[in-house]
């Protein structure tokens, strides 16, 4: 497994606060913004801070580790196709992790599963077809479900 | 506040075991290990992975904000000088986020605060003379303290 990390998942409570003081507080520009689901905003070279839902981050993660939902952050890692993030999966439950959620087509078009390391914190590994870095690490990514 | 991640630090129970986990079961090449304190993985352009005890983690960041230690993360904002570390703390607290730890001098050397945002969610505002990064994205860090 590369070491890669693409984007931050922090999983949120409310959608629309968590937005009001990253968009407007902090004037960060989002790159996408989907009402009451996700938002993303670039961090980075290639990289994505995401604010989405705690209760379908949990959902889709296999369950909150922590008793406070709130907390609940996942770190993504992006391939470039599904038998990419199963291979990865495998590779990092040898490693001594474990695979939390296996891979999975999602709603919104893409491929993902997740495994935690020895403390649990979360990695979604995933192909998304909506999303894409150019050569100035600038991100693009689109609503494809 | 520029829209800016440079750092995730995870709090862990056992830096042998993560460390163990991530440099051996998945090969990452560390940039910096300090035994049973902390451990660095570059994941990205000009963008790190730490590895960091949970004790002290969430000693200086402002005690833990979750019943669930290890669960406890930071991320991180690199600037410039510790003037500008005050200034960014006061301009999250502004857009609504509160100041969980006041810039202080760091034993490593460095100069950094916390807040956090609606969620909870723990940001370290930071100047470390000992961190830079290179034209194409590589990270060298070193220890100054």
């Amino acid at each position: 497994m590369k070491a890669q990390l693409n984007v931050v998942t922090l999983g949120v409570s409310s959608l629309e606060a968590s937005y009001d003081f990253y968009a407007t507080g902090l004037a960060w520009q989002p790159k996408l913004y989907v009402l009451d689901e996700v938002a993303f905003f670039q961090v980075g070279h290639g990289l994505l801070l995401s604010l989405f839902r705690a209760d379908h981050l949990a959902a889709e993660a296999g369950g909150s580790a922590s008793a406070d939902l709130a907390q609940l952050f996942t770190l993504g890692h992006n391939v470039g196709s599904p038998d990419e993030v199963d291979h990865i999966l495998n590779v990092a439950a040898t490693a001594g992790g474990s695979i939390v959620a296996e891979g999975t087509h999602m709603s919104w078009g893409g491929y993902s599963g997740y495994f935690a390391d020895p403390d649990g914190f979360r990695w979604e590994v995933c192909h998304n077809p909506g999303l894409s870095v150019d050569a100035e690490g600038n991100v693009t990514i689109r609503e494809i479900g």
